[in-house]
């Protein structure tokens, strides 16, 4: 009898945890241009989006870390990858492209543009996704 | 027809689009004595400030993120200039101050001081703030 | 009559206060093998917990930052005294170890395993806990 109360809690807890992992919400922020920085969140990301292919993940780069994203960008070829999960996004801040001249044309493909980088995470946050500030 | 719900719901979705700004909050957190850090928190403050002049913004210091509120700071006129709008506000960590053998008499004028710095961050994140730990 | 009121509102503000402090609960998220970021968040977790002992206090270590509780870590004492209040804890993620081969058993006594930091820490955010990024 006390093996299938175990089996059963086991079985609740583990029905439990699934349901949480499928709640699995991160925007990771990144201001960085170091390649430490850049080169770990695109791990993270991918470590999260490769064991739980629904969870939603978001990278806002503003500051410095939009250059993540420019064309030529080393990369390339892994933010392709991670984007072929549609639950991944890569959006970057229009203030910082301005402030650094760089024009939305010259973005890798499939990135996306958001009026305010910071309102941006801030709005995910109040939403219940998880934050993580990506640093090395 | 067609016309009047697209322009009744373009209408509804700036009001909403408006009424979410409204509630711009954030606090960011700065430990870093790095000026490239302070010079970015500082510009990310103005941003949002200017931008939204109703949004609140808190810069909480601690470690060594206190020094960029000290007297003879670099950064006194922005500072002043950041904090003659009413939502913008800079607090210090008692905490940090007294490690580090700092006098409340030597902060620029109008700086706060709090009695523990990440207990004021936290809370503002409990009561729904954004946050931003401020790294370039 | 005025003072009577007046120590009434304090003494109702100081039982509020007490109340939110009796709520101390956060999560330092460190990523880095930088001495000075272990120091600042070893610091900065003991002085929450010395002045609320009830606090509750995680630190959550994944990328680089598994390496501050490993064994031979110069902090193994200020760890140990930390891990005295049952209140303090310390976590590394599954994930980095694997990634970095390290084992369970190469890691300080005390020191427990989660599957996945990240999922560890936004997990706590979910619960109402605070959010800190550990860097000095």
């Amino acid at each position: 009898m006390k093996k299938y109360l175990l089996a059963a809690i086991l079985f609740f807890g583990a029905v439990q945890f699934l349901q949480a992992q499928k709640d699995y919400r991160v925007v990771f922020d990144l201001t960085s241009k170091d390649s430490l920085d850049q080169r770990a969140v695109l791990r993270w990301a991918g470590e999260v989006s490769n064991s739980n292919s629904d969870a939603k993940v978001e990278v806002v780069m503003y500051g410095q870390g939009v250059h993540m994203v420019k064309d030529k960008s080393q990369y390339e070829e892994t933010i392709k990858k991670l984007m072929a999960n549609k639950n991944v996004s890569f959006k970057v801040c229009a203030v910082a492209l301005n402030a650094q001249g760089i024009d939305k044309s010259q973005l890798l493909p499939g990135i996306q543009v958001v009026p305010d980088g910071i309102y941006e995470i801030i709005s995910k946050q109040r939403e219940g996704w998880g934050y993580i500030k990506a640093v090395h």
